[in-house]
């Protein structure tokens, strides 16, 4: 990845790998009202941390960000290990994990859309990729932890993402410098997302048939 | 993508085009079925409209086609948004939205096909890419929606998608121009969709234990 | 494919053919249990035959090996006709079925984890993709036909196919020439996972809530 900005290079490689770390632990709290053993709780922290990267990288024909670099995957690793072992696990109330998740959207979101800008996609592609990047790793961990994924559960949470992704293409549209666009945008994306956990914020509903 | 005739490329695109747009309305069309809320309909809508194309071209290394020209997502989301508040999604009869998915297995399946031709594959594998990018969209949109894929429902449908493809093949084989041999395999396919769902034709069962 | 040595390419290519058709066979043996017809059962043989090497191919921007070599899909629909046409599917015990994919699992781990090393992959990163190999083309089969994942089961898989890859990466770091030490992992995979299905051996819990 060469980006022009040395800062702006190293605060989307740190973002990552808090991202990485933080879905990883969404995976293992999932996991572990699954009663899954050691394996399934990794393979669950791996695909919520790795797996909307992977599909990025995958439709901008990047490298993939694990295969070009095995420290995320170690992150992952020793972030899931931390809390399988801390045992606290066992006291997390089931709704806590919902705050862990919206941060790691809100990290993926932003950091998926400005690589998708780095890579030269044009603003709606790029915001789209911000969404995938930020909405595919739980929805992965939902799948095989065998539940509704959070993004199909009603509360807004694909919107939450976009509307940061937006707002961050828009504040940089208008001039706004990179990293408080970046700021703002996963302000959003978390003040959004807790706001809809909170107060139930819907979208309508189709009624059909 | 380069292909010799300027004509083809553009029946191409335009089939891809349409292809797209039905998908969409399927997908909003079963998501209506369940209740969801735009964002949920959007999301089933982009995964039946665009899925099938996409894996198809990750198989084939090509540049992932609405990453490449963001048309087809404005497409996708044009019909999404038209067919969600033509207000008629609460009248349209379960069964009626066969016929628009046949049509988009039709066109995605000879598409794909072509696709797999101009980018060098042997026929074989330029007929797999075929139904593959036919039959992906729906079984991701049936995924997400929680329906058992209607690849998996009984009557023939990968196989009119099949059957199709190599019809395709065969009359270019046999010196038929490009354009009446895909016309002829997008009818084939649909044709023999709408048959097996009218007569419930089946292929027979594998009696196993 | 590069390989410096002619061996080990003929090796890893015939390895890979078997495990194409044994993984073919157990994706219709499922797949009868399913009452499925020919179609159905063909298209969970090919997730099962083509499905781990396929991401695998992905993650290392390779060209996916069916793609580039049709002879793959030509064995994996040959050994489905012959798997589905024998008859003998009927009488299977269903718990046969795990020995044909314990094989495939052992086989495909270590290609896998080969393929990883020579495109340059570290050793983290080459096991993890040795594992994604061996284990997806399965989830992809059960995941169609409908079944918990076998990787999920309860019983060490994935495990059994980490400590392979890792035996077969650490035997060749201590010197152990290519073919021996890609004969252990694959033993060890197999023993393993036999092991784990008649004794029943499983990792601890996670206990939580």
């Amino acid at each position: 990845m060469t980006v022009g900005y040395e800062q702006i290079g190293l605060f989307i490689y740190w973002t990552g790998v808090a991202a990485v770390a933080v879905n990883a632990v969404t995976g293992v709290l999932e996991a572990g009202r699954k009663q899954a053993d050691l394996v399934g709780a990794t393979f669950a922290a791996l695909a919520a941390a790795l797996g909307g990267g992977t599909v990025r990288d995958l439709l901008l024909d990047r490298t993939v960000f694990w295969v070009a670099d095995q420290n995320y995957i170690l992150v992952a690793l020793g972030a899931t290990l931390a809390a399988f072992f801390a045992g606290r696990v066992r006291r997390v109330p089931p709704r806590l994990f919902l705050v862990p998740d919206a941060i790691g959207l809100a990290l993926f979101t932003i950091v998926g859309t400005q690589i998708g800008v780095v890579a030269g996609a044009p603003w709606l592609v790029a915001s789209l990729l911000g969404v995938i990047t930020g909405v595919v790793g739980g929805v992965l961990r939902d799948v095989l932890c065998n539940e509704v994924p959070l993004v199909f559960g009603g509360e807004l949470y694909a919107t939450a993402a976009l509307a940061g992704a937006l707002l961050y293409l828009g504040l940089q549209a208008v001039g706004v410098a990179e990293l408080p666009a970046a700021g703002a945008g996963m302000v959003a994306v978390l003040a959004l997302r807790l706001a809809a956990i909170r107060w139930d914020i819907r979208l309508p509903k189709l009624r059909a048939e």
